[in-house]
């Protein structure tokens, strides 16, 4: 049953624990210094501090940093509305890297476009933060696939 | 002048030192431990060996790990036939993740498809490489843009 | 000069001939039945009814004739926020397509997200209406690139 | 049983009748003009020759053209290493148009690159043809549907 006191785009409490223990598993995540920032129902956002490790050659986030984020946000966002006991597979992104992603930290903000029985398609965003200016540096699409639970 | 005793598919020294040099400076290849394992006018293989700091929630190659090396080996490949002096950046890439990104190690290879004076195609393959197996576990194409050296 | 009469997201009228003639130009639009139905800056609607010569195997519009429009909306689109005199090329794009495109017609709109001096990225959705139903059943992301007037 | 005296890559009598049928009901293929070319296991050509029905504003073969033949081509492809009696939707294609396609006929080239049981992904190729020049004027990379038979 649902949660009566929820808000319409909140998730229910085993969702988010769900997404929550999914994303601690994630040793990329944690590698990269990634934090699952804001999870509503089909929209997650994850935000990455910025670091000398995380450099392309010019000093600025490497585009695999924009898009490994974008990826997990995009998934999980798509796992807020899957059916309770499913897992969620990336089928495909696309990802534009618009500007260049330099500031304080990256924003990445999966949405769900259109979720089916199946196939999920989120449309990703990704923001570089730097003081109160807030740019968007990449924008993607992606594909996720709904793993039923085993029965 | 290029050099006279190099193969038709090597790449001229001073283009090799612009890549490794470059590579170099990519603090998140590092901080992946990826490494640059194959070099020719065209082509860039890039390895990445197994970490824990590197899974997914089920414990194979994130997808963003993948993608992140699959990124660097195309922009790399296009380097190599750019320009003396010209800068790589990636447009845009779309990739798909067609097999779970299990084993000792990855491996990227970037391809140069079309190259123009502006933009340029890579294909993207990404192997997992486990024991005597190598199964292609993620393909993609990739624009890349040339920026010229400043005069 | 701009033209002080018009509204903010109002083209001015050359940059309207230079669609409308362009479009006009396009033989394959006359030969799908395709319409310019909305123009304003940095963002075009493509109208197209449906004809048994537009199908696929099960009779709905072929994702094929989706994808022209679409890759002309945002095309145009682009057009419209190019400096006076510039052509547009489409570098590539993609498209999900989401639902069975079945109705009386389609609509794609193409919407700038980002313009640069030489690539721009909109955003691509095509709608099916039938009756007073209007269906999401694709979208894109696409690149242009802008070929500057010749001096 | 698969017949014995047929070529490793040619296809069953009933999967090229499948495909042709299928082909056949594509009213937007007969309106373009298109035309099945060669099918064999996993690979499957079109070929459209030019009208100037099918072009964009400079007189060359349109995006749409290029793309709902590449689109078609891979998959028919797909079909061809389906179960029999499956059917093919595409979820998404990207593609990236690298060459004017100016010629006298296109050719688009689907071919399977990996096949799943309900995800298969195909390379899209489309060359213009000109006289006895062959060029690449399209790349592409797809993701299938395989909608099992009814039972």
């Amino acid at each position: 049953m649902s949660d009566p006191t929820k808000r319409a785009d909140e998730v229910d409490s085993d969702v988010a624990a769900r997404v929550r223990d999914s994303f601690a598993r994630q040793g990329l995540m944690a590698h990269l210094g990634a934090e699952l920032a804001e999870l509503s129902s089909g929209r997650v956002v994850i935000r990455l501090p910025y670091r000398d490790e995380l450099t392309q050659q010019d000093g600025f986030f490497h585009a695999g940093a924009s898009s490994a984020i974008a990826d997990s946000a995009g998934g999980y966002a798509g796992l807020t509305v899957f059916p309770a006991g499913s897992s969620v597979l990336t089928v495909e992104y696309k990802i534009n890297l618009v500007a260049p992603a330099r500031g304080e930290h990256l924003e990445a903000v999966g949405s769900v476009i259109r979720s089916g029985r199946t196939l999920t398609v989120c449309q990703l965003e990704v923001f570089a933060v730097a003081g109160s200016e807030r740019t968007l540096v990449a924008v993607g699409q992606q594909t996720l696939f709904c793993l039923p639970a085993k029965s």
